[in-house]
């Protein structure tokens, strides 16, 4: 079994912001799986984060050795090692996950949705991402997001109620918001959350620091809106310590290692009474639709981080109305882009 | 797609008795699956602690009209439905479900363990099970079962000193102790599961009634032994209620309505900090064989019901040394016994 990879920059539409920062192009690795004359393809989208970047992504592939193992198809055995092979990396042991997903599908002829037993018609409608910025560019993005029906916006800084004030003077859609750990106090969550209720807003991401968990606690109380965990919620073992402190998680593949954990992270949130959504990084086609096949078992989904950009090497899923159509495709059945 | 299926008794190799009663002969109901051509096997084993008979399992099914469904890879949405269509019935779900797994890995041409991507070197060792029964009956089943490193006793009456003398009057062998609910204080478990200690047992499934999950999280304080829950865990949901009541959870196809809900239970339960034990009822090697494609996943296994009987009309998984040995052919693997 042979890895490989290479450094792709993805072009951003726009100067994208959140609370954390900002930046005009965003690294991924793109990876391929090669074993008896098949290839999948597999991507790591690195967040900082999650205490990666491009470069950790490549000392961590470099030194992976994958060529004890002879069948793709050993999955639980093989995402182990790479799980144990280094701490952390998340995103590049997602590249192998993704790439042996899309091995296995491919040689079995089926798209990963079918192998995993999903109707390809349950796909969620998807949100489509507003980045911090000043009013005036936010008002053109909310123009430019004309075809999405949903809109997810980012705050958690100073200027939220300025932001808001700029996407209602152009639009009456549903809001989802994310605030990315950026309302420091619960004081400041609840005057934000009960605000947020009162504009149309659905539900709100990550109000507080992840390591706030009983401040978060303490806002769900009170909170008149749904809270997402997404710092919170890395990998599945998470998961049940967040039931009574969020009412749902996001899970992104490059956060959680990949598809099968999120699998296991889809179960085991539904066991525990809270809602599910996926979100994502930057990131091209591939991994976009990797994760699209899940969508199917979703309440939420945030998987636009393909359509954000403007030079992705792939097409896979797409957009409809608002809604993701999923490939027909073997693995995860994307093409490169004409 | 459509459903057939046929009453078939097995016949027990020894009368067979636990806390709750006693039998010669148990009558499991067998499943073809036909669609396009292909004819995927299921078996339902009814329990009445489940509130199941062969009659309920039998009205279930035929009152099933699996007509609407074109393609059995729909695993999602058919489950959904059937799970849907009337409450309990959990074994009559199972059959439907494991017709279902085995026509997939048929028309894929792989093994179950195989789509699921697990290492069929990796199952484990299991137990062989001991009913109640007179000292003298116990000794002569415990020299029969010499091949079986591990044994599993029915315990839970007021005979309980009684048959481990027996039991250990002939074997040093490792023990896992089932109680069925047995003992109805906390005070009389927590006096046997100390004993047990003593008499080498490894662990106490189900030491208390269902009930009382109170007394059972007051039993685990003090136990020596972890516990592992059997009719407290029926299903997925059921699962992040045990933490800190339970040490592990049992497993059963026929209880938690087949394969993909126990996927989803192997990964909630982990999640959860759980170990997991997959049990089963009295079944042919249609069910024991399906279960045990999911053993590379599992801390115990006690997957013997097709042992304890003399006319399995099936053959699939075996058991070498102690370990069971998954059939490689497509889907569940069984064929007709020679």
């Amino acid at each position: 079994m042979q890895l490989t990879f290479r450094r792709f920059d993805l072009r951003l539409r726009h100067t994208f912001t959140i609370a954390r920062g900002s930046s005009d192009i965003d690294p991924v690795m793109l990876v391929e799986l090669e074993h008896d004359g098949q290839v999948g393809l597999g991507e790591a989208a690195p967040s900082g984060r999650y205490g990666e970047s491009i470069d950790t992504v490549g000392q961590f592939l470099g030194s992976l050795d994958l060529s004890r193992f002879h069948d793709p198809f050993a999955l639980e055995d093989i995402l182990a090692m790479v799980d144990a092979h280094r701490p952390g990396n998340p995103a590049a042991k997602a590249a192998v996950d993704l790439a042996l997903h899309d091995w296995v599908g491919k040689r079995l002829g089926v798209p990963l949705y079918r192998l995993w037993g999903l109707n390809p018609e349950k796909t969620p409608v998807t949100s489509f991402t507003i980045g911090i910025d000043t009013p005036e560019v936010i008002r053109r993005k909310v123009e430019e997001a004309e075809p999405y029906p949903l809109l997810k916006i980012k705050l958690g800084s100073d200027h939220d109620r300025e932001i808001m004030q700029a996407i209602r003077s152009v639009t009456k859609k549903t809001l989802r918001v994310d605030a990315n750990e950026g309302w420091k106090t619960k004081e400041v969550a609840l005057e934000r959350v009960k605000w947020l209720e009162q504009e149309g807003v659905e539900f709100v991401e990550q109000p507080m620091p992840a390591a706030d968990l009983a401040g978060t606690a303490w806002l769900r109380e009170r909170s008149p809106l749904p809270l997402i965990a997404d710092e919170n919620c890395v990998r599945v073992n998470d998961i049940p310590l967040l039931r009574g402190v969020f009412d749902g998680i996001n899970i992104k593949l490059m956060k959680c290692t990949g598809l099968r954990e999120a699998m296991s992270m889809i179960r085991t949130a539904k066991a525990c009474g809270l809602k599910v959504m996926m979100g994502c990084m930057i990131e091209t086609s591939v991994a976009i639709t990797a994760g699209a096949h899940l969508s199917p078992l979703l309440d939420y989904a945030d998987l636009d981080g393909n359509v954000l950009t403007t030079n992705d090497p792939y097409r896979g899923v797409v957009i409809r109305e608002g809604r993701l159509v999923l490939p027909d495709r073997p693995g995860i059945g994307v093409v490169l882009s004409a």
